[in-house]
């Protein structure tokens, strides 16, 4: 009997008499209760854009007009009391709520009936230059979209265009804002795939140039950037396409066609992803066979000077001895010839090596 | 005529009148009979728990109340004989029975009818740091689950959510006591796998500060173990799908919401069990660059000391010759130039190698 | 009330009063506005053909007569403007807008209920050498095609075809048309892969003959420039198995069968390129395998001149030492008797040598 | 008109009156007719069961009882015209026939109306030691099994099993007969991968203890065996799903149960295959990694030696020089002072290496 | 109103007024047209056969009487006039005379409603050794099939075997002749596998007695072979399932089955090639360990050399030094000492080398 259910604003919400135990925990180990997150509610229609920070859950019961679509939004670490509130005023299943708090789950979309359960994994680059992704939650129901988030400004565009009715969010329903903020997480990959591009380039001229041991480093880090994108990537497209596929009502074929789109841009994604790993490999057989070649290379060097000088050294050697009887020593043009024959050992050498291509 | 069929109590036993001979043998050649096991039952429903140790098959027979589900577990290496009559008294398949019997099965669901067999396989840390598995067997049918595990303590988790009304177990049915056993399994292969992720990144940060002969050794003992993993996890994910899917009434839909979850923890079991896979190959492959490297380094170091003193040897052994007509011997600055002429071909030499960037 | 919608003329057409924001922007940021582009008008049936160029948008609204297939023709890079007035005319949906504006299209098909919208992307040889694509855009309706093209005369071909009968173009109708310029395009790839093709043969033949240290900078852009082929044929397969499929009535029976045989060629183009890249693996690890025997190569020299030198050398050094009580050095025949020893040691080595065959 | 057409025994039979030219040679050109071959017929219900040997094919068409299952077994290498013979008695199809004589099908099952035509393919350990697969060949009609096989005692178990009354063949139809046949051949795999499982652990032991050029010969033989096994178990898989699936009546739901059983064991071995077959791969990469390494290692001695003695070497050639101006040869402590600058450089470079980790 | 038409004898032949221009050239570009080539036309029935050389198209539209399969057999190099005239005779569609005229298609079945047409590639084996494709071309008709293929005497077992009435052809329509053509090119492929399965072995046994640089191109050679086998091979499973699975009244259930003996063919040769394939592969890889091994077993011999010498040399240059005040040089027993040395060394090192498993 609470003012949300009376009206059913929330046209999603039944109000359930008591929850009992939730299933999984939804205390969060090793964040500090003591960090501060922000709700805010954003309700809009075509003609009007309102925000207010929601300060005590008791706030989400009350009166609201009914002709608007309204946009939760957590940000920053939500501190678990709250997020049990929320799960209760929206009745959301304990097993999703247990995935809003286990911040490592897998991009997926589940039904639970009368709303949608989205998991969105959005790239973020870090201090450091390593790329890490941070969770994007949503439900999605009829006429309201709860967004979760832990980072703070990364939705902060579609609020922007709903604000300054930019673009057409404030023309459709909740599902377009669905889409809306799945198409900005889906975007935010483009750059860090151009960035990956970039140093793939790098390595490639690199290598070409020149040789750096330091490349098979770079490579494996590219690598091991490419497999995290591959794994958050892949289940995207096919939460997306679970959208589009899906018969539940909530997904209006309007959105149906933007979604088509977003759908294109992972696809696109995941081919380049594609194209980069096995250029990756490519750059490492490169690598590799580098490697063997100067080897060979070096190796041809010790070649030619051993061949050429032990030879020459024996000769050297072998006038060097002690006897006393070799009758070459005391020959007046013994010297000369040996030198001769130095030469003549030499430059047989070196023909030979000219023409195997040693030299 | 036995009391249980009488009652109907538990519902899914049909009586047969003379089973015959069973085919396939329940002996169990390995394993010793004189080893004891340990059969209780746990009986409840959302207001009471009980549990009792059944001590003679016959007890099986024993009067029960209807309103419960009963959860019978075998625990240790049962004997054959109470096996037979175990599966005399639930009208187990014989083929399910061998099954049990033979511990070394691959996950999977097998639906009999009236009741659902389930074999799935519980990942152990032996005390030499390998990792095995243990075969947990289940039988589900309406009101009743017998689960059967040589091991002893890895379902207390469970029975001890019964006796104390933790979670929700005892407010659903047979159905979802089975899950709550299923997702016990599947949450033990994590700390496995995060154990493996702290090989590879302890590989990993090996292989980056030196090298080191025996990483070879450590990164095939990794694969070896994500490769039993593998092998072990990817038919869970096929039983959980089969189990989600059966049209068979002994699963719920609450219980399927709860095994839709459970299936996405073995997702994203095989996920990471995919990318370590690939991360274990490209450290291997980066290993390998290592040795060709070093290989390198070696036989540069090689070339460099051998070219440079080849040369400068044998100027020394050409002055040694004993010739007696060498004209250079006697001339006052020949030995100071030879040493000029020695140094400017260690000179030449050093900087041909700085210029190719061997030194 | 413009006369095109009044007489239906372009039956897909359907007059929007207010089309509203455009979501996704149809601004170039990179090509420069003054840069012209070229819109010519083509309607053709079975008796006549006429061309005209539209120099102003509101020409495309003129009266015209309705038995006829009109085709569209934009050439160079469009500007804005004029792509946003078209887009109106034609009410094509703001996402295919985007999708021509934005040129890094993967190949796809859209059915938007009363047009197709169809990106191909036709190859295209650089001045340098290198292969890149270029994007042709396709609206396919009732009675009217739209092509969209930066590039100028690719499609001169067809226009030919049309201007002069040539073919049966002027038989059928608009799908036939698209039908038409699909061919073309995929015709295009053929002598690109044959020049691939040429390439293969010419490394094959190279690596035979002998080892040339480039090779693998010749593999690996081949290899680049299949990854990049196949990345573009493979959607060009799906692309037309879509128009294949597809329920609309777009496409009449007679055209389909003509792209069963697009469609089989660019079956015969994936298996080519697929076969190339197979062949393309083997060569390097056939040019990998050669620089290991090249380097085996080298070490046997190596070691043949060593082993035979190093003996000797220490033999000569033997008796070059001064020991002042070395009976041998006064020994009539010690120096004949060393030259003896050093001979039967070389022959010995040498036999050695060539029974392992390293000579 | 024969008696066994006339009481319809064999019920599957349909006499035809003339067969005419048959398609496919039943002449079997490699082997010796003059081999004998043995054709019994065992005869089973519940209650009894007889063995006969059939010495004509004439015998055949006899008059027998109607309420029993037939097993007719044919070993041995068959002369053709028994074949034929047969093979008009059941009315075999002549594609059949000929798949017979060619004892190299692939494992198969093929429906033809009234009868199935199943061929499996059993294992057998030659002399030698390698493996190899004989072909078992099942005509599974309504109450008769045709068996034919080259080999000799490998259906033993079976027969034995019917004579005893073990088991419960006696109980059910043709159908349990086949699957007992094909059960039995499945098992004779698992020997077989256990042997292999055993190969693989003694390479693995020997790489692990010490190197041994020849285990790249062992490990080959253990990739052909698998490649072979593979090759064998993949298409029983298969015929075993067929049969599963088949709607044809000849197959009785208890069998499907047993047969599923067997579906399972073909997965399982599957599974071990392809596991061993990574095995094997990883066994060769570490094969190869130890090749590499132990030439690093070679190498590193080769040039801590060389470059430790080549300068030594130098100094002492230097020292050895003719010159008659050579001041240091004169003074007194020029001796202890070059032995010192030795021990110096020596230390050196012994410190060098040390630090790199080569010695 | 030509009598073949008006009898309605090639039942499937409807009669155009006007074919009009013919989409793609049926001119033969590389062929000259002077080369003949040859239609005969062979008609049976179960009662008689027989064959008449077709000298004009003309002859085509004569009187035949319809109890009667007909083969067209157009051997040799068409010249498009014939192509043409056949094309219009037999009213096949443009698209598939021009697949005919380009003869370098994939393997393919096409139903064109009233005739399928199948092109399907003949294996040669060239006179240089090196193995070619040649493509046979099939409209199958009701009551008539036409052939076309470059080649000469390929079909002419299929002849034979129609005029002697050996076989079942001659009992069957037009579709088994058909099924009999596809049959007999198939079985082309059977020594051609097994051609190369010789190849393998004898590399095979060639790498395990001794080292041969010249298997690495034996290898490729094969692989290249096994890579063109499969590209040709599997669409040709491909077809035929395709004849198989069609609804299409042309093929009659007699045929279908000897269909799936075709079927089964050609998934054996995809399995033997597949097979080898991998065998190549292991092969290859054996043959790069080989390498691997023998530079290890090259470098080891030049290390023991070196490093049994190099020491021995030093000390032979040690005391071949000249410094004036060297009191071991007047030692009496210094030189025995010294030899003494130097064999404690020698043995010393060829000790250790023993112990490392080197010699």
């Amino acid at each position: 009997m609470t003012p949300a259910s009376k009206h059913g604003v929330y046209r999603g919400f039944r109000r359930s008499t008591g929850v009992g135990a939730l299933p999984g925990s939804t205390e969060r180990e090793t964040a500090p209760i003591s960090e501060k997150c922000r709700l805010t509610r954003i309700s809009y229609n075509v003609t009007l854009a309102e925000e207010e920070v929601i300060d005590t859950v008791a706030e989400l019961n009350e009166d609201v007009p009914e002709d608007r679509v309204y946009w939760f939004r957590l940000e920053g670490i939500a501190d678990p009391e709250t997020l049990r509130r929320l799960g209760e005023a929206f009745e959301i299943h304990p097993l999703a709520l247990e995935d809003v708090v286990n911040t490592h789950q897998r991009c997926k979309v589940e039904d639970y009936g009368d709303h949608l359960f989205v998991v969105i994994r959005l790239p973020v680059r870090e201090a450091n230059g390593s790329m890490t992704t941070e969770q994007v939650s949503l439900f999605i129901g009829e006429g309201f979209v709860v967004s979760i988030h832990e980072g703070c400004n990364a939705l902060e565009v579609v609020r922007e265009r709903i604000m300054t009715a930019r673009g057409r969010v404030r023309e459709y329903g909740a599902d377009y804002l669905a889409y809306a903020i799945l198409d900005l997480v889906i975007d935010n990959y483009f750059p860090i795939i151009e960035k990956i591009g970039d140093r793939l380039n790098a390595i490639d001229e690199q290598l070409e140039s020149g040789f750096e041991p330091g490349q098979r480093l770079a490579i494996r880090d590219v690598r091991a950037d490419l497999l995290l994108l591959r794994r958050t990537v892949w289940p995207q497209r096919e939460a997306i396409a679970v959208l589009m596929r899906d018969e539940c009502t909530l997904i209006t074929d309007v959105t149906r066609t933007y979604l088509r789109d977003c759908y294109d841009h992972t696809i696109q994604l995941m081919d380049v992803i594609e194209t980069y790993r096995e250029l990756c490999a490519d750059l490492r057989d490169f690598h590799l066979a580098d490697i063997s070649l100067r080897s060979n290379e070096v190796m041809k060097t010790l070649t030619v000077i051993a061949t050429l000088f032990m030879p020459l050294s024996f000769i050297a050697g072998f006038y060097g001895m002690n006897f006393q009887h070799m009758p070459e020593l005391r020959m007046r043009y013994a010297y000369p010839m040996t030198i001769c024959l130095m030469l003549t050992i030499a430059g047989g050498f070196l023909y030979f090596f000219r023409r195997k291509g040693w030299i």
